[in-house]
């Protein structure tokens, strides 16, 4: 027998039972049903499973870049996995539309019976971001009470294992660390980029003090300018410098980790750097998506409840509106873009270098 | 003891442990698991919880409007609660950007596992088709074999009640019908409006007689235009006209109701028919997303499938662009534009009609 | 002649020979073109395009409303002005992402040569910004050097001068000062709703002590959540509060305006109330849109040039990131949320009121 | 002096003077100013801006494939390019939502003053047809009357130009006949394919006959669905059936194009094949949001104009709805997906072959 042929119906495979039996309104039990309460539940229970599949795609890139080295053909794997992901948080954003169908009113009608049931108990949502690589220590609490409580004690072991072990920023990070292309025989590619850098900047400086029909005011600005550039260019010419940074916690990535990322987006154009180059940016889609949803998110908690205290106790709208900003992971990986020069002073890379990063099958043609 | 305050856990609030235990892939069982069927899975939960959702808000409506006469404010309820069905429409469109990032390829892996389930196989659709108005004769068959089978005996029965029964269609039209400003004492709108309509067709039928310099072929397209708008008008100026194509069926709206709609339209500007106008919009809005959706759908399959026949054994594409046009609910009230004519020909109401459409607390101001 | 029908073809009609003529690029004139610089103009003329039909409805709108009194069917035109301008920012949000297709890097390739240009110099976002009602005052500056050069003199008298005239919030606020129904006849709206929430707080606080099968924190966090809303219905019980409030900056919109909102909010469903209620959620749609587009414009411009200054001379991300929250009009018409309670603790309108808020012809059915 | 550093103003570089001097409203002259034609002349504006750049990045990615062969790199920038273009078309079609906000009676408005002035007429968009691939002869005429007159004889004259030319489809029809692996010494790719595909029939047929626990119903239904994919399959194994289907206008791309684009859907994961793969899944996007908004263009045709005829004289609804599945360039591509069969019966590749995939830099890892 052929057990791939056996048949199945469509509500079985979906488990429509299961599916479609979850929804119990609290107000039913209490008083008289609060109409809109079916859609506080449903709405919270698709953003559960859109969690569970993003999980299950985040997942799997993880294990993807588990290994000591990244196979070259899961890079695209990793990009069209994290591709979904945007596609997924895209949808998560623009779903608040929405919730907020549902009139502060309509909310007050069952607001009530959901004491202390709060989205700061998704379990989900916290391995989501515990796995991306939101420390602990880096988390703004949202309440006074202790966690204790939030979570079953089952589920906060989970958590305490994922926390020990590598997080996404950490596998990032260590694939970064692995890339071989920073010195490569007499070619290294820091020295290089200082050099390119620092004729940028003077031709930048000669211009500006020679040129007499901008106003001063205007010349200030420029030189203004230049000089905030030259720290961040500072922290890259001087280890020393980013590993202070690190401390301060105004960095996360380490340096070596910083220079290949810059590496890979100045020599995007590489065939070999391509898709380590479009992964980076996924990363970055990824990273934003989360923060627009946040930001998202707080715009709506406003809307509904004014100055009111959450359900789960915290101060609603001020809490979520700092979090949009402090829990982001990849901040880093946005900031390259700080350390780029323009293509006009790209060190060439030497040939035999060029050479490596292109397909065994362009030699041919040649 | 005060019920409303027992405490309640978001997991189980939400019913987490069903939501989230009822992905199985089949793929597991009969070979190595395929990562991409997760999604399948859950995209598909997803639409049903949505569907759920958007019966629960119809079915509101439909009750709202079951009763002889519909209070005012229940009209504004209603256009909240399509407002909230069009927003959950539009993110059923846009998810399926969600879908096509899984390739044909990947769908391969598991397709062989599903047969024969298939969307058509969805109870909640269906039920929202029905609910909707679309009738059994109207709908298009999508396979050879025989309906038995689709759907359950009990569920079965539930459909053919509910064709039984009124559907939303059923309920707008009776309560057009209703509408009481047709014949106001001296004023009979019908005649008002012809009366407007030959005005209209007179003068712009002199003038571009009378106008020299256009070309004879633009005159000609311009007397084309004008000749294939009268035969509209002829069905509303003659209602033996509008039975006749209502049996052919090119039209489904009853005359009167169409006569109701067409005012409601023409005079939005009064406060009394300012909710009943935003109401019908709120129709075309849902009609009109449904087909977007439709259309989408058919694309989404086309690219994942080609021409390989669906699990249920439709013949994919073709079959579901089809229904997108066939299966419309609400055409007529889009086609009430067409028996639209500019304000400047709009006839005058009687101050006493005017006054009757207004509200108390204006006299006070007058 | 008939005037009415002089032809026109497309190109004219649209004046494309001026539009299509506009995309100058500079990095032409001066070195090789940069592909992406025509992304770049295209996409901040789109946004001007925009702008001036925002500027377009948003006048109309303050113009219905600068009458002495407002005509009620003005307010559903006002309504449907407002949904034109916030589906408008919709499109505004969602192009970003096409802005996020030119990378870093790409942008590099001309960004030298835009300077000093700069959104900032935007006449007409300023000229949207001041038609709201955001105060001079109230502003953040985004550089140290004066804002002189910004503008030529002519648009910056055509700035103050709007900054003097009344403001959409200015007006909004009037009209909802004149709302007639606060006080009638017996029925004082205040008194009544101040009575209610006292049951209501009362209620709350004797079943929270009673209970016993909830924990002592939980206890606390929800004794602590009525303490903080109580904090907020102060404001409203004691007019004197709520100036001190304004003086102070934490509030804007006046007592009398505040209240009034708070009722049309509260009996919404009542006919008359119906519009209103709709035009200020529309205000509220407004505001948070625009706010989500700022801080979604800080999220591009922080991946576009990480820590780089603007080309204006602003701080860039953090600036832009500042605006989004301190930049917000309508933050009263958010708040009005905190102060709304339960249907079932609503004072009863007397008869008399809710006649004069209904239809005339309603009193024909009855 | 450095040319670079002289100044501009934003005003200045956008050319505003021009771009929102460009509206110029016609019912200002004949009548009283109707308040929606402004946002009718700013949406056909800014449509025309964004096709501009369409046609700019397009123009950009055929000039990279108009050479003999196409540099791996500049795979790379076409994929974005049409990424680019892709997320504009998503803009294009999301605001229609804008222009929906004018409703039917207010088209009216000013509806007559813009004879014969019509979407048909604008080049950029004709151009555009013409780019991608949309031959005169399978063009669907949109009215009685000739062309003449629609473009003027400069414009019609550059359209020939661009029909002579290789259009988009030529030029990714012509690479793709260049790929180089279909026959790699002694593997030839569509012998292997060949032999997989009966492998995998004859595996279906036999276990659909021994399988004695699904109906007769079910059975039929699945012997039905492997003839037809029997069907397509044959075209690909004879080239005549292939050559036959292109005369009889049901396929469009050349057989060898057929193959190879088969070719790279299947062995996407090699290095060398996957920015190729992402190529082509690109140009499906492109082809397929064009198809969306030609749906969507229809529909709200439909709704504001219900069965009138177009201002140029088409028969609206009818005539749009019918391009929409007609005026598709890339058909032939999405049809791939008949063709592919699941990875466990995909024939595996030469070593050598595999290693010519793949980068240089690998040989060095292994």
């Amino acid at each position: 027998m052929d057990k791939e042929l056996s048949s199945i119906h469509y509500d079985e495979y979906l488990q429509l039972k299961k599916i479609l039996d979850a929804q119990h309104l609290r107000s039913v039990g209490f008083n008289k049903p609060a109409h809109d309460e079916m859609l506080f539940i449903i709405v919270h229970q698709v953003y559960e499973l859109w969690f569970k599949e993003i999980l299950h795609d985040l997942g799997s890139v993880m294990e993807l870049f588990s290994e000591g080295t990244v196979i070259e053909s899961h890079i695209g794997v990793a990009i069209s996995r994290l591709d979904r992901i945007s596609k997924i948080q895209k949808i998560l954003v623009d779903q608040i539309d929405i919730i907020e169908t549902m009139t502060p009113l309509d909310f007050l009608d069952f607001r009530n019976y959901l004491l202390p049931a709060s989205g700061f108990q998704s379990f989900q949502f916290r391995q989501l971001e515990v796995s991306l690589g939101l420390k602990r220590e880096r988390r703004i609490s949202y309440t006074q009470c202790s966690y204790s409580g939030v979570f079953s004690d089952k589920e906060q072991k989970i958590l305490d294992e994922l926390e020990k072990g590598d997080s996404m920023f950490d596998l990032v990070e260590k694939w970064l660390e692995r890339t071989p292309f920073l010195q490569f025989e007499a070619f290294d590619f820091v020295e290089e980029y200082k050099k390119s850098v620092g004729l940028m900047l003077n031709r930048e400086e000669q211009a500006i003090e020679s040129a007499d029909y901008i106003s001063t005011q205007e010349k200030q600005l420029r030189i203004n300018m230049m000089g905030e550039t030259k720290t961040y260019f500072n922290s890259i010419f001087d280890e020393a410098i980013h590993d202070q940074k690190m401390k301060e916690g105004t960095l996360k990535l380490s340096y070596k980790a910083t220079i290949s990322a810059l590496l890979i987006n100045l020599y995007r154009d590489e065939p070999l750097l391509r898709q380590p180059f479009m992964f980076l940016q996924k990363l970055v889609d990824m990273d934003e998506l989360l923060t627009t949803w946040r930001n998202r998110h707080a715009q709506m908690v406003l809307r509904t409840l004014g100055q009111k205290i959450g359900t789960g106790g915290s101060s609603g709208y001020d809490y979520l509106k700092t979090t949009a900003d402090k829990h982001r992971v990849f901040y880093d990986l946005h900031n390259i873009s700080t350390l780029l020069i323009p293509r006009s002073f790209l060190p060439e890379l030497p040939k035999e270098l060029k050479e490596k990063l292109d397909f065994n099958f362009s030699k041919d043609k040649s």
